[in-house]
């Protein structure tokens, strides 16, 4: 190597925003990071520009939003950091999945299109589109009478939020959308696209989105035309076989690309990878028995493992799916950071935002000062995190939140404490599986978003599952794993390194701080957990099915009320 | 009678405040009305002027601000009306209950001396004030054991909030104020004794807080003793036998008093009644199949039959306990309007209310308007409505509130709605208990504080009982049914009425606007009851006693914390 250093870009594509980072390949320090918000965040009300209403459980994105993020954030990065553009050997994508773009041949969002950005079904739908729960249900049956051999990995259930249901959901629900669009393609291998030229299907979206396997590949022909004749090719009308593995070159920057974000074109772009499984080795987890636990919107568990298990209700086991040779499990739960979110919006007084801005600070920090005075128990509540369903272990969309407890003295601490603690308590339902399951957990890293800077949120974490808590030192894990793999898409002879192991020992590092459980408090949360688990199993389970004929009547009225 | 006009004055103390009014005998007229709010208003947090802390479940009052309550409201009846005092011919209290006060032999309140006022049991323990659960549940069993008689005409259950348990409280937790208070009394009887130097016990509290019926008076002395020895001779020590009907004279008004209130000396006070049941003629309600609802911080149901029967659950069943000649029945729920200003102190949003500022409304009417917007069902939610725990029917105060069916997509307002309709989902709960029992209901009759004015509330009320509600006109009808009772005290002689049954029909009136159900709401409402009926009784018996073991869990904590 010569003197000059060499650096890396990653791009990470979030539910609200776009986080870019310039690092370091030799020791991952961040000389320059970038943040972009989508114009159009999550659309969940409207279309863009019109009056098309959706139904609730929808959310969409807009294509623009991505492009423009490219060119909002890397030139930002250069200009900060002034790398010479010569000294980048890598780009690597990491985004949300699934998150599904129809497009024309040429990978044109149909959303674009004049023709059809009226129809719904033309725009980008977000992981946390909860519009296919139908067709998920119905694949799953299907996969279940078919004794499809793929849904043990995925814990015998099909997740709404995945790539089948929605293609389905759009098959079923507009025939001009699902006929017209040449290519159906994850989030994560549309950028790549747009920055390359080159369509590829990344490995880790296949692996934990599109029911693909190394060993087996994707389901077979029979099955996609078990759910409708029509169907029966949609793997080659519509995606590729051919399945790219992650720290592999998708293709090189072409000029456009670069002229976006002022770079020079050329440079290696790295296979897409989903969010949350690029940031484990961006949180230092490369080995087996270690668990990243991805703390953002929604939380993603990820364990790495050199045996293959059957854990039930997982989100997928995924053989190369992180680390190529290891079999890695991920488990998820939708309502993470969300539900803190709709907390903060929705149920806090106006008393306490004069508070906060009294004392000078967020509204977040405010509550946390106020919930950490709070012993485990003594608000007498406890919730049920289901606010936005259930992913691990129930694998059920359709099942709301809840909170017992009240009396007239409850305060709005004690509620936010009771959804952090409710939270952390589907986490603990969620380690209990695997465990049971024969996959160890011995060691759990935290990273992510707001979530994982909750010192509040952590406590509750190493007491309820009463292990130490580690802290990724990297802001911006997933952002820093995307680059980690491009610098192995680089390979060695460019700087780069051989395997993502090796890139996560020499880029990535842990805080010294630690969150470790005390003996008091670990009981009393054994106490909770039991009545969560109560709860749990009698909702969860189909004792009470309130949650969800609740939901089906919302749904109607709603439905009327759009006629 | 000579052309001078008759007056009344009606004196209502609630839960907050002191209503007072000044009514033309002839028309039940308000001439005059005036508001009292307690200075130290319900103590929950510490004893006045100490650091004393009190445990969550008490609620206590300050006698000074009793009497306050008169020296502030009369005088200012008097200079609105400009009516001669000798127009006065009678003066009747209502009064919250049971809320009962230890005293000296003179009627001097034990927290007035120095020598107790830092004993928190010295001090008037509010009808809210759940301190002596304990001490209810020992009873209920007691009776039960004992076979009592008496324990059918209460559903079957002895209430903390009533006259004994507070009692055995102050006996079991403080031995010198049992020991040292020559009297306790009930707050309506102390004050009559402060307006007429006459210590009088009246037999709408004694009916329905203290055990007493007229076929069978009080509990034997051998169930006090086995309550404990000290207790044999609880009512000749502390008490009196001798229990004064509604509508009778209790004493003249004494100089003292006359001079606080600005009357003259020896107007005739009526014995004191309960607030609840003061407003039943009031509302108009004096004859059999009437229902009356008053609906306040709490909501009381008071329904006249001249059958017996044994109704599930409820507070009361008492002989000539509102109208005599007819047995009233009374069940209640312990979290009425507490629900809804619990929500609007914790949990409205900052947002709402600056738009409730923008347009000039309340916070109520605000809320109001947005959740009227909304259709039955359309939110996903259903609650249990026992943030303050259930008086009917399962008269158990160990119970909590809970809200099933959050979503992402939850607003604020259909949390409102949703506690709303809970409220109504047990008030047809304990509908549905009287006439399964006996009890017919023929006509509703809603009247009381902020949440009889709430049109969403009663719209709601009337689609899920599935009957037309009324609305008493007079926004005072604890007030004026007291006041009601002052000139059946004072006689035809003295230009009062025979019976209350005349007062009524003469002094009460009904709003010309009613709430009609439609079927539409009906039928939807019956489904969301029937989820709201699944909650009830699998955590309300037992089934899942989630709530008391976290209320226990949470007690047990506050213990140590104040050690």
């Amino acid at each position: 190597m010569s003197g000059k250093k060499n650096f890396v870009i990653g791009i990470d594509y979030g539910t609200e925003s776009v986080r870019a980072i310039l690092a370091d390949v030799s020791n991952g320090d961040l000389v320059a990071t970038s943040l972009y918000q989508y114009t159009h965040g999550v659309i969940t009300e409207r279309l863009p520009e019109t009056n098309i209403e959706l139904d609730p459980d929808w959310a969409l994105q807009h294509p623009k939003d991505y492009i423009n993020a490219l060119k909002r954030t890397v030139p930002k990065l250069m200009n900060e950091s002034q790398v010479d553009p010569e000294q980048i050997i890598g780009i690597g994508i990491a985004f949300t999945g699934s998150t599904i773009i129809p497009t024309t041949n040429d990978g044109t969002p149909m959303a674009l299109l004049d023709e059809y950005k009226e129809d719904p079904h033309a725009w980008p739908k977000l992981w946390k589109h909860h519009g296919a729960q139908e067709q998920a249900s119905k694949l799953t049956q299907l996969a279940i009478d078919r004794f499809e051999t793929f849904l043990d990995r995925y814990g015998g259930k099909i997740n709404a939020e995945w790539f089948f249901p929605k293609v389905w959901e759009i098959y079923e629900e507009s025939s001009s959308i699902y006929n017209n669009a040449e290519r159906i393609i994850e989030a994560s291998d549309w950028i790549v696209w747009q920055l390359t030229g080159e369509e590829t299907r990344n490995l880790c979206a296949a692996g934990y989105k599109a029911l693909w396997s190394k060993s087996e590949g994707f389901p077979l022909e029979t099955f996609f035309s078990a759910m409708d004749s029509d169907l029966t090719n949609v793997i080659d009308d519509k995606m590729k076989r051919e399945i790219i593995p992650l720290g592999e070159q998708a293709g090189e920057l072409t000029e456009e690309a670069a002229k976006w974000m002022k770079l020079t074109p050329g440079i290696p772009v790295a296979t897409g990878i989903l969010d949350g499984h690029a940031a484990v080795p961006g949180a230092s987890v490369a080995e087996p028995g270690k668990m990243a636990m991805i703390l953002g919107t929604s939380f993603v568990h990820m364990i790495l493992s050199s045996k293959e298990y059957r854990v039930p209700g997982m989100c997928g086991m995924v053989e190369d799916g992180v680390v190529p040779g290891l079999i890695s499990y991920e488990a998820g739960q939708a309502g993470g950071g969300d539900h803190f979110a709709w907390f903060m919006k929705n149920a806090v007084p106006g008393e306490y935002e004069r508070q906060a801005r009294k004392k000078k600070i967020g509204l977040y920090k405010f509550l946390e000062q106020k919930a950490a005075q709070l012993q485990p128990a003594e608000s007498g509540l406890v919730a049920v995190d289901w606010w936005n369903g259930n992913r691990s272990i129930l694998v059920d969309s359709d099942l709301t939140g809840m909170m017992l407890g009240y009396s007239l003295a409850t305060k709005p601490e004690e509620v936010y404490r009771a959804m952090l603690e409710a939270t952390i308590f589907g986490t603990r339902k969620i380690f209990e599986t695997f465990i049971a399951s024969g996959v160890p957990i011995n060691e759990i890293i935290v990273t992510g978003g707001g979530p994982a800077k909750n010192n509040l949120l952590l406590n509750i974490l190493a007491n309820v599952t009463r292990m130490e808590i580690k802290v990724a030192a990297c802001p911006y894990t997933s952002a820093l794993g995307a680059a980690m793999y491009a610098t192995v898409a680089a390979g060695e002879v460019k700087g780069g390194y051989a395997t993502i192991q090796d890139a996560s020992k020499k880029m990535a590092h842990l805080d010294k701080k630690t969150f470790i459980p005390n003996n008091n408090d670990k009981k009393t949360y054994n106490r909770l957990y039991s009545e969560y688990t109560l709860l749990h199993d009698y909702f969860g389970y189909g004792h009470n099915n309130a949650m969800k004929r609740l939901k089906n009547l919302r749904m109607a009225i709603l439905d009327k009320k759009r006629q």
